[in-house]
Parts: structure tokens; sequence; C-alpha cells
């Protein structure tokens, strides 16, 4: 079923309970140093980034259901738009876009030029490998995997690494349309 | 010098950027999360929280300074009187009230009714030991170093462990007047 009348990103932002975007990305940045001197490996923290935004996403996707009105999404060309532009103003404030579809409908990019996580924000030499916001890719990951869809979400290109946009490609790998996962009662 | 017409925290908190309060919430709760999984010991979780919270709280107090015309403080009362009322608001979006000073004016407590960290956490058995909200002491230490304040903050009360409200008690070690780590052209 087509989602019946969404509310936009922002009609949802004005009316959540919200917290200071620089105290967000401060603690953000307080946690990849943290992990940065624990593991060691800048390879280890992309996952360890990634496997705290899985977990982050298996629950922001009940929030995102219940102040959304968005329902089942028609195909995953919807479900990448509604990210793109519902998600991520109802989370950090910033509008995102969503291009290079593959042929199959199965492949594209999310495209965002502003991102709160990586103000004041420089990359030492010592962290070339990291993907700084790579908790996005998991919460995308996580979120998606609720709603029935495993994907893959990769970095292409990231500012802090020089490219001018941030875009993370998500890939379909596999819809299971209706293995929700709550029973109707919870 | 008293403040000259400082914001309202509400009035600042409207007009900053922001990010969503869950978002923020299971952000922090992954860094606990983590924490307790790589550190084992809950009382070197409380101690790398609050170290946390400093390394945030001393780059924070630039923002708190820019955002909301308070300038210089008369007193430690009047200090306090603004974290709670004019810092906790614009940084978490909640108010805090200040009470339980000390005859000479240098120990208080800050209560917090509402902590959006504390949303959907209940503590495990295992750590009950834990300060979840640590970082806060932290940041409260950190910002208050930076204009020449060398506090403890410790919690007295804490609804994860049972209490009616939040309560950090904040005492004033040290006060070097003129150590303002800031020059004029900043």
């Amino acid at each position: 079923m087509a989602p019946v009348a969404p509310r936009s990103g922002d009609a949802i932002f004005a009316n959540i309970e919200r917290v200071n975007a620089e105290l967000f990305t401060l603690t953000y940045g307080a946690i990849v140093r943290q992990l940065l001197t624990d593991l060691e490996e800048v390879e280890e923290v992309n996952k360890q980034l990634e496997q705290m935004g899985y977990n982050i996403g298996i629950r922001l996707i009940d929030e995102f259901l219940a102040k959304s009105n968005v329902s089942r999404c028609v195909d995953f060309r919807e479900t990448a738009d509604v990210i793109a532009k519902v998600g991520f103003k109802m989370f950090l404030g910033v509008t995102a876009s969503v291009s290079n579809w593959d042929a199959e409908g199965t492949c594209c990019s999310i495209i965002l030029e502003d991102n709160p996580l990586v103000d004041f924000v420089e990359l030492p030499d010592t962290c070339q490998g990291l993907y700084y916001c790579n908790i996005l890719s998991g919460v995308i990951r996580g979120a998606l995997e609720m709603v029935s869809m495993k994907t893959e979400v990769t970095w292409i290109r990231d500012v802090l690494r020089g490219d001018d946009v941030f875009e993370l490609q998500v890939k379909l790998l596999k819809q299971v349309p209706e293995e929700y996962p709550y029973k109707d009662d919870e």
C-alpha cells in the first residue's frame, strides 16, 4: 500500500523533541575518538560504527513509523525517496537526494550535501581509511532490515576524504515481503 | 561584570540547529554500551564517560558564550543559575533548578527532573554502579574550567538508581579570576 498522506520531514522535524546539534556533533566525535583509542585499527572502527548504527536503526525505525505516517512503500524506489526526504530531515534536520539508480531499481545513491556529524571535523593523516560517518550506513541498514529489506550500504563519496558531497550507495539484496518483525500486539 | 541581557534558554534553543532527541538518546546509549563492552569495569566506564564529557565541555563553552550573550557572572551562585536555566535548556532542551547551597556559596545542587539521555533506559543488575549520565558531570566540569573555575561534580541522586530526580552536586574548588582562556579578539 502506498503511503497515505505522509507528513513532510520539515513538519515532523518542527514538532519533535530535539537537542542542540553541536552537542550531538561533539558527542559523536567523542565516540569516534574513543573507538580509535580502544580499537586502534581504523577498519575495526568502521565496523564498530556501522554496528552501533545498526543497533540504533533497528530502534529508530519505530519512531520513524510512528511520527511520519509513512506506511508500506510500494517499492524500493519509494523507500529510498522516503529515507532521503523524510528520514534525514526528521532525524538530522538535513535533506538528502536520491540519484544513480540502476536499471533494476534495486541500487541507488543517497546524496548528502550537509551533514551535522562532521562539523569541525578534520581527519588526521593516521585516519585516512576511516569512514567517520559510518554510523549512518548502519542506521539505514538496521532500519530497513526491520521493514524486511536486507541491504548493503557503502560510502562512495565522503567530504572528509576530499569529495564534494557525501554519497551513500544503498543496494537492496533481498526483500522478504511479509516477514514483519513485530507482532500486532507490540 | 554582571551579564548584560542574557538571552533566555528558550529563545536560544528555538533558534539553533538541532537534531532529533531520540537519535541523540540512542547514540548516547550506544556509547555507553560500547564502553561497557570494551572496559568491563563499571568504574572505568564512569571515568571514561566523565572524561568524554569534559572534552565536550571545553568546546561547548564556546558555543554557549557565543549564543547566550552571557558574559562574566558575578559569583558562583550566578554561574550555577546560568548553567541550570540557560545551559541545560540550550543544549538538552530541559530546564534544571538549583538548590542545596552551602553557607559559603561554593557548593550547590543542580536538579533535573527530565533528562533526554535516559529515555527508554533501564540499568541491568550488572550495571548498578554505573552513572549512566556521567557525561553531563564531565561537560559541566570542562565548561567551567574554561572560564577559570575548577569544580568537582558528583551525582547525589539518579532516577536510574531509583531516585525521584537527578541531582548533580557542583562544588567550586578554586577560582582563578583572570586566567581567562580567550583573547579579546577571539
